[in-house]
């Protein structure tokens, strides 16, 4: 059954082509701080049409949020903004310069270590209104109001939301999409996946409505994202996966049903550890996840395999098996590697340290059931090398 | 392709078993309004158990909001808002009582003639506050900012919108169905599935995760509909249903895509009429709707008898013509006579009635092409008498 659940999304979304030309309409009149990546805005047209769009405006710049942002230079930005005044933040890139910006959000009036935000679930009870204009399509950050920040220092990787954390709009321009690498698209697609399968794969509830949804959305991604991850732009297909990775996670697919973010948990200490881009280290991940978690999880991953990839015959066990496998090929095809050895090296000692690591945190019970123990995360590196 | 859209709802959601017994923390400290229907939620229980948690608040009532809300009762609770100068509204019953408060908040401090934000859009720059305790899953108005309100001298039944109508909070809690009986719970599961068909049954587009959710939605209601409408009370599926009578009418179905509002707009007619329930007029308008309009509708009609009714035999007449078929079934089934003469008497009247209507309001170019006129409208009435 749908346990209870509250659900407040304020988020405007202003979605489609050239939308991006309505974006001082939804600036307001006050110190803005534009905070954007390492450039790519610059080559692809997006930071002159912003120039050109916000001429009248006061607003300061702070470039330079990196991939899975971290929070030494996040903390730059914090200064800046400090220093300024700002009143506003525009976010312009992708989910990593987007969650960049809901930590400098909140961080701006914390009082206190900024760091415990992360570390500490420490309460935050303000922040810098922020909207963004979204230039890659996957984390669904545009619309949901948690991130996640690393710190260079220490090699972690941690979550943080609150509700001040809502984007007050997002623009979300198909056209700003149009030159994105394919890598940065294979892992979007790969990413928006993740996201649903880590709402969805844990153990029947009977919420029928959020299963079918959850498998459109797996389904949506498997008919275009070959199409998408293509030398060549197809306008129907980039507004199908935009909006696809949005609805991926801005919180419909988990409103009172249970889930199971291990896979991500996981893959953010391979990132933190060996640099594995986030997509890259789900893709690498899931397989070995749901083989080594089958008992549990059998019951969803045969649903997964008869609904989502219309796998008709065997037992339970090799219905499940098989969407495993057409899973880890759909990655494939999308040119994204799903072994860890194809990313780092040194199993053994990834193995130790990772496990350690949640060890230290006390992170000992991942899963729905609380069953993927520090163990049973070193057999899944081992099985996904 | 999704054309360009905006998507802001920011209602929010308390869903669950006995979430109504949080309702004070979501009341403002102001004079309220409380808004109800005929009485149900006296006998049901719910009345009392508001009144309780209320008791500290300053509130007045207005009982009597009827099925298909009356202009004429909902501009006597105008005057008492007015008198009284309430400062937030809140509802509690099932669509109809949403929509007029909405109508209610609008119309407190409208200047000028409040028909006029019915019969001629007049802009809506104000409203009051409200809050709703939905008692029956159907119309979505709870998490929507529209509503449809007749008018008892004319026989007019109009919708108006505004994101000033958007519920503050909606509190959905499942303890409060469990009394309905079977003819309200089938006419909300076939307003829910109309509402998702009208947003669906159009021409393609190639909005893939539209279409998936679209699907979903009737999916659901097809699997749990008919457990729904029984005499017992199955708590799981209680909470599906609701959860996804709000999904068919939150405003995400029709972002960006064509839509096809004819047979509500006919089946309008037909309640101000002759007096069907709306669900009623919903499912005896459907079949003849899309049987006549089959040539526009076939892509689409098929899609939909494929993945939603699983039909896999015959020509792509006789599928579309087969998932008509069932859909009427579907309706029977939940107890639904999908017949106008088994409500009505008069076919000629009754057309020439409802064509001249249309004709005077300029009506003349219903559905997704423009092609549903006041003639084919009168040959979709004789076929469904």
């Amino acid at each position: 059954m749908i346990a209870n659940f509250n659900y407040r999304n304020p988020v405007n979304i202003v979605f489609g082509e050239n939308t991006l030309d309505q974006l001082s309409s939804y600036l307001p009149k006050k110190k803005i701080l534009l905070v954007y990546g390492q450039g790519s805005i610059k080559k692809n047209g997006v930071y002159d049409r912003i120039l050109a769009i916000t001429s009248d405006l006061s607003m300061v710049e702070f470039a330079g949020i990196e991939a899975n942002p971290k929070f030494e230079t996040l903390m730059k930005a914090v200064e800046l903004g400090r220093k300024e005044k700002v009143e506003f933040i525009l976010a312009v890139g992708g989910g990593s310069v987007v969650d960049g910006a809901k930590f400098i959000a909140a961080a701006i009036p914390f009082e206190g270590d900024e760091w415990s935000i992360l570390k500490d679930n420490a309460k935050v009870t303000a922040a810098i209104p922020l909207g963004t204009v979204l230039t890659l399509p996957a984390t669904g950050s545009e619309m949901n109001s948690g991130a996640v920040i690393s710190r260079k220092s220490t090699n972690e990787k941690l979550y943080f939301g609150t509700p001040l954390c809502y984007p007050v709009f997002s623009i979300m321009d198909i056209t700003t999409i149009e030159s994105l690498p394919l890598r940065q698209k294979a892992n979007g697609v790969v990413d928006a996946f993740v996201h649903t399968t880590e709402q969805y794969m844990t153990y029947p509830v009977n919420a029928k409505l959020h299963d079918h949804f959850a498998e459109s959305i797996l389904k949506t991604l498997i008919e275009e994202g070959p199409r998408y991850v293509n030398g060549s732009f197809d306008k129907e297909v980039a507004s199908n996966i935009m909006f696809t990775a949005m609805m991926a996670l801005n919180g419909w697919l988990s409103t009172g049903v249970p889930t199971d973010w291990s896979i991500h948990s996981v893959g953010h200490e391979l990132t933190a550890f060996h640099g594995l881009d986030h997509g890259q280290s789900l893709a690498v991940l899931l397989p070995s996840m749901y083989k080594k978690m089958m008992p549990e999880k059998l019951e969803k991953l045969v649903q997964f395999a008869e609904r989502v990839w219309g796998v008709t015959e065997g037992s339970k066990e090799q219905k499940a098996l098989k969407a495993i496998e057409l899973t880890e090929a759909f990655f494939n095809k999308l040119g994204v590697n799903t072994r860890i050895s194809n990313y780092a090296d040194g199993l053994e000692t990834t193995k130790k340290a990772i496990s350690d690591r949640f060890k230290d945190r006390g992170w000992v019970k991942l899963g729905e059931n609380g069953s993927v123990t520090p163990e049973v995360i070193e057999d899944i590196l081992e099985m996904a090398w």
